[in-house]
């Protein structure tokens, strides 16, 4: 990864001094992919920070966690004031909030940037999300928008995010979109194979189609390509993998950090769960064995089905979005970031996992609207969610009746039920709570703020509990 | 709560010395409803302390936090070794973990016990689950059995749980599974107001005849109270209440230390979120007039659907346990507990909040075979779940076709549907992260344990990803 963006930024113009605590890499990169080129190769960390030009910019990619902190303590004594830190690797945002103010402490600036697009996107152009000191954008800035890739138009996919860790935030964030358009994906391609028996050939062809539409995207793009490739024996090489998926990352975060906030970020939530649900593989397969569920039997157009698929697919993914920018309103608003949530759809139209075509549509309702409270409230996507409902209905029926899991595709619809909902049942439930712990309630024929207690058992006294909280 | 609490305890026998910081609660108490009571009220820690016989056994109620860990720094230098620190308050569990270790390391003992129950619970019996240190239990076993619940062959709804955060833990995972619980209801009560049309007083008829059956248990008990509750003008209290549902609690913590450990407990997630999207009544309200969904139009007959439902809240309930149950193993599995899951089901049986029938079912399963590894492999419950699912599936694709929210029935059906799936399309994603990340991936016809990556687009070369983590 550290690799290809030198390479990537070295190609752009720039010298680029590298270091490595293996000098030997450092040589072999030097005298291997990088000769020829402007390169400095830096045996020790001294050397790297004589190199380079005041203010300056030393950019890390190391493992996540303490590494980071351990390779910011061995700079910070040989920087000078002014002189910029990037952490350029998929740090947890509080982490790099912690830092910006630690560096900034220390009369130095601090940038944690969040760099999506894999091996072949750092190489070709990813999609950067910088957060940090402010004072550090106008130095950095030009590099880092020569480096990022360029949606059609030529605009960088890169620009500012925010405050101390407000880069890594939305980086965050982007993963967890990730996990659930994967997902999405996911559900879609078991459908088409266990209820509609097709093949993966045959759905090769069905996500070339969509990859021209309505999903035109990165992840539909490989996923058609995946369903193409042949192993040695000619049949299709996804079919051998193990559905064991890994996870121990960002998509977890994302949830974590929207439970914190209070957001309801069900979609992305389930994806998470969906991957620790394959990893249980041995308890599946025993359950295969135990419970007796439903066998698939299809019934009706399956053409129309794959055209309804589409549809479901879109709206779910609306829904992602539009929990995935709920979620950034309220840390902007947690963390007193200024965020420009028309600029993230551009950064992420291009260069990194989940660019879409789709995501131009979402950088027009915000190019439009800067203050749109929420993506389904831009007449786009309320009309794009409204026309894909009753085919979404009819997927995730079908499949609930069919007993094939599809919980991205369902979560999302009940989402967009209780969203659209005024009047949600948790009058009940906050009923059930003043019943056992007497914690109150308010009225829809009062004004807010004012609480209420019911003896509904006529015996527990008019005791009211503010301490009891489940 | 306390004061409750220690009425319970001296009307089994005990003499209890009672201590506020603010002295003057202490004398009403004393003077109030403890009068002509064996109370000793203390004006002072240190007099506490010192009216207590040893080992001295000092209950905290206090607000979880801080609190907690002051309090027990005024205790410690007024303790003598072998003396037990007894916590009762809703702490998270690795405080409880950390305060062992210190408390011990002072030559302390220390419990950390859940209780839950409410107001009610604590006067006339609530559900106790202590952890901690295991020399303590003996001391204090009497006392807490004789003052916790019985179930109806006098077995007491407490016992040991497990060392340090055990019994915070078990608790806690209590209180997702009441959250569960509450959101199935809830949802139960939806569909029959917004589909079937039934209003409260109907609604009270359905589930008084509930609670007489399979779903026989204290939330369904208040439900059909709280239907049947009338305001001054007749009409059902519950209609009048604000659906904004509270929650700060233990409910997210549940299902946080579920992404945690990797363990998919989606009917509390999605349980969760439904409070947080209930408490965006604003926005609700804004999209109610935006967005246009589906208008419920009923087919069929209603006592039929009406059975259905009860089977969709037992075939999601039983999913809710065995992802608690789960959970719980794989917590135990992590911070070496031992826990016994049977004795948490008696616990759980009289006393607290999801006390029900069904739990005695839990108990039996787990008496009759304790190394039950899953609570669906069990056979009543496998029986149960199967002879549900077609009623379960009935109700949700109504409800989805008829736009009516179901995240936690929806939820747990997916995840039936998903566990029993020895084959989940997760190969798919094992696929397309190694095409973007080269983060290789296993195959069935290969042992565990061996990683293979493609070259999916034939540019990538073979360089294998081991950092980069979504």
């Amino acid at each position: 990864m550290g690799e290809n963006l030198v390479l990537n930024m070295e190609s752009k113009g720039y010298t680029v001094a590298v270091y490595n605590r293996t000098v030997e890499k450092v040589d072999n990169f030097v005298n291997g992919r990088g000769k020829g080129k402007n390169f400095i190769g830096a045996r020790s960390l001294e050397e790297l920070v004589a190199s380079l030009e005041r203010p300056r910019k030393v950019m890390m990619l190391v493992k996540a966690g303490k590494p980071v902190d351990d390779f910011i303590e061995k700079l910070i004594p040989l920087l000078e004031p002014g002189d910029i830190i990037i952490d350029g690797g998929n740090s947890h945002f509080p982490d790099t909030v912690r830092r910006t103010k630690y560096v900034e402490s220390k009369g130095l600036l601090y940038i944690g940037t969040g760099v999506s697009g894999g091996e072949e996107g750092a190489l070709k152009g990813p999609s950067m999300m910088p957060g940090g000191s402010p004072d550090a954008w106008p130095h950095v800035k030009k590099i880092f928008q020569d480096v990022a890739a360029k949606v059609d138009d030529g605009s960088p996919c890169c620009d500012w995010v925010g405050e101390d860790g407000a880069g890594h935030f939305v980086k965050m964030v982007h993963n967890g979109i990730e996990y659930g358009d994967m997902q999405i994906i996911n559900e879609a391609y078991h459908l088409m194979k266990e209820l509609l028996g097709m093949d993966a050939f045959e759905q090769h062809e069905v996500f070339k189609k969509w990859n021209t539409g309505l999903l035109d995207s990165y992840l539909i793009e490989i996923t058609r390509d995946i369903l193409a490739y042949k192993d040695e024996d000619g049949s299709p090489l996804v079919e051998k993998i193990l559905d064991t998926a890994g996870q121990k990352g960002t998509g977890k975060w994302t949830a974590v950090t929207a439970l914190d906030l209070g957001i309801p970020l069900t979609l992305i939530g389930e994806s998470v769960f969906s991957r620790c649900l394959s990893a249980q593989k041995d308890l599946r397969v025993k359950a295969s064995k135990i419970l007796s569920g439903k066998e698939p039997a299809f019934k009706g157009d399956k053409q129309q089905f794959i055209n309804d698929l589409e549809q479901a697919i879109y709206g779910a993914k609306i829904i992602s979005y539009a929990q995935g920018y709920d979620l950034m309103m309220e840390a902007a608003k947690e963390y007193n970031w200024n965020l420009n949530y028309g600029g993230i759809a551009l950064m992420w139209r291009g260069g990194c996992i989940i660019r879409s075509v789709f995501l131009g549509d979402i950088e027009n309702a915000f190019r439009s609207n800067p203050n749109l409270e929420n993506l389904l409230f831009d007449s786009f996507f309320k009309n794009a969610v409204e026309s894909a409902q009753e085919s979404w209905r009819r997927v995730c029926a079908a499949a609930l009746e069919n007993g094939i899991p599809v919980p991205a595709l369902t979560s999302a619809l009940c989402y967009f039920d209780g969203f659209r909902n005024g009047r949600l049942p948790a009058n009940l439930l906050q009923a059930q709570r003043d019943y056992f712990g007497a914690h109150q309630y308010e009225r829809t024929d009062k004004p807010r703020g004012e609480f209420f207690h019911t003896d509904w058992t006529g015996r527990g006294g008019s005791t009211a509990s503010s301490t009891y909280q489940v």
